[in-house]
């Protein structure tokens, strides 16, 4: 199958593209390499040492004899996302390539208005061109679990029966997004699933869960495949940033309560749940949603479980709760429903003591790469500001 | 009580700051003017003779002596709307300042994004701004309810509760827009309701329903007072665009079967609800739904009221019905709650033979600025377009 992988730079979107070219999937990249540009403007980096896009297929193809196809450039550029379909013509487009982190979309109005323009541009400018230039063509688009928030009724994929004054119908699931990158997710998703109705055009929106871990089987094959780890307050997720606090002496910090809950996925799973959901596309104007994430873990379960395992690797980590600079629930209900990838093959990956003990490790021979004063949060929920 | 009416020239707005302003509000109004712009890009044109805004408030003066405050200016241009705000420091905001056409959003690629960016970007910019200068402002909130789409349980304002697997909660009413611009207020509703979460701001959405009618007491005080008439396929709502058919001599075209029924109101309760609603500000933090329409008709029902008090006029209408320019159910179950503008006082002007009769007499006393061609639908929601 052609494949192209929209933000195939990124920390999903690397690993997903060498999964699916070692199975013998024709891939291409699209990226505009603006996560390494993040970097630089906020001082933070990855804890593993990552190449050049150019290296990193140059070495795929050295190793592999597999070419990946790369073309830089933007999604928000119409005519570079409209030649780029047109030249490749992929059946599947996987799309990762949109601002990802909460906290940088709550930085300032600016950060917030990049976040909302950049994603749902972007993906205005795709399902414009799929539907134009290659209307069979699958849309794969990574959405976030973070679209629900935290109801207090079970969490469905996607949609929900409701019954009310005597009558049916089966409804878009409410969404309660929690940031101005949540909502652009939100905002996405109506959008294409309006696409889906009107053109015919066929999508899978998967709502994905905190990703941890870091590297897959083949990013793992040599040292230039490396996959990023991000372990700051910003674009750092829950675990693997507890993880690199564990491994540099710094406390592990939970934001309040810790009774956040969510759904989380380890990398190894979310490349596998690209390929099924590849493999097995949707219907011409159907518009499918699956929550994809493996279990729920608490934030505080999670740094107890570091805390656990960096203990019997001699580290002395101490766990810190701060004030909480989300607006958030941290005790509420949480059960949001995750079958629809399973029934079609997933064989989860659970989180467990190895897990997190080969991850310390990595940290831990990493550590003088890792930047302790980017751990704490920078960004305050609750207050607007014009610039920052 | 202070008002800046965002969109204060347009067909709603100055209507609305006149309303205001006589009532012995202290109005200032926003606006780019861009609406008179779109006019000159479709070759499109008001059925009736409008004035400058410069113009308008002048009269407006010199016949009450009140004064309305202008600045011009454009939303998205966020200096703009922090200097305006930071000047006027308004209790209330009105924010009628969108592109509101759904067959102008679905053009082409470049209108669709170009509608959902100048209005998020414009309501962002509007609720940092709120936050940050004058965070006790109310925010009065265009929506439309077209945002519901026509789900087959009632519609109620906002919110509904929902009983699943055991559990309840009220959750935002799920929502199936039809157009890029419809699916722009639904990204609005999110954003705004999350910035009354976050940061404590007070908005109140009105999901207003087709507006049809035109002059209120005070527009028709005086010829350059007089509102705006916009009759074609892509400015036109139905009522007021099969009056200017019907005035000319020209078919009366339903789209489909015409069994699309929606909510409506007379433009003199619309100005009536903003007042209400101003009147009666959300508390600190809330996020208000009001559905904002007065009574239920399908379109084929307007056509033939329409048709009848057209022949009364001794005109001779014929009534076709088009293949449908648009995606959407042309029968359909369709009840939608409002009743919280009632029981903050309004007294709805329901339609009747009378209004229809006087917008007639309007329309064929306005019969050479009609240009016929302009009520064909152009645009075809069934074909994306990279640019037409």
């Amino acid at each position: 199958m052609r494949v192209l992988v929209a933000g195939g730079d990124g920390f999903c979107g690397w690993p997903t593209a060498l999964y699916l070219s070692v199975r013998g999937h024709e891939v291409f990249i699209a990226d505009n390499m603006s996560r390494r540009g993040w970097d630089e403007e906020l001082g933070t980096n990855s804890l593993t040492r990552i190449s050049t896009l150019e290296d990193r297929v140059a070495r795929w193809k050295e190793l592999t004899g597999r070419e990946i196809g790369v073309a830089a450039g933007d999604l928000t550029d119409e005519r570079y996302v409209y030649e780029t379909i047109d030249r490749w013509r992929p059946e599947a487009l996987v799309h990762f390539a949109e601002q990802r982190a909460a906290p940088y979309s709550m930085i300032d109005r600016s950060h917030a208005v990049f976040t909302q323009v950049n994603n749902v541009v972007g993906t205005l400018n795709v399902i414009f061109a799929i539907g134009e230039v290659v209307p069979d063509c699958h849309l794969i688009k990574l959405g976030t679990m973070g679209e629900y928030g935290t109801p207090n009724i079970d969490i469905e994929e996607g949609y929900i029966e409701i019954e009310h004054n005597g009558r049916k119908d089966t409804l878009p699931y409410p969404k309660q997004p929690g940031s101005f990158y949540h909502l652009s997710k939100v905002h996405d998703s109506h959008n294409i699933m309006f696409g889906c109705k009107v053109w015919g055009i066929r999508a899978t929106d998967l709502n994905q869960g905190v990703v941890y871990n870091v590297e897959t089987e083949e990013t793992a094959s040599d040292p230039v495949l490396t996959n990023r780890y991000d372990y700051d307050g910003i674009f750092g997720t829950a675990l693997n940033r507890f993880i690199a606090q564990a491994a540099s002496g710094s406390e592990i910090t939970v934001y309040g309560e810790g009774g956040q809950t969510r759904g989380f996925i380890d990398i190894r799973d979310t490349v596998r749940c690209i390929e099924l959901a590849a493999n097995n596309p949707a219907e011409r104007g159907e518009f499918r949603v699956f929550n994809q994430f493996t279990e729920q873990w608490s934030v505080l379960q999670l740094a107890r479980l570091v805390e656990k395992v960096a203990r019997a690797l001699d580290l002395d980590p101490k766990l810190v709760h701060l004030d909480n600079p989300r607006v958030e629930q941290e005790a509420h209900y949480y059960k949001a429903a995750n079958t629809r990838l399973m029934d079609l093959g997933l064989k989860p990956h659970l989180l467990d003591e190895e897990t997190v003990e080969r991850l310390l490790l990595t940290a831990m021979e990493n550590r003088d790469h890792i930047h302790p004063e980017t751990f704490a949060p920078r960004v305050d929920w609750r207050r607007p500001h014009y610039n920052k």
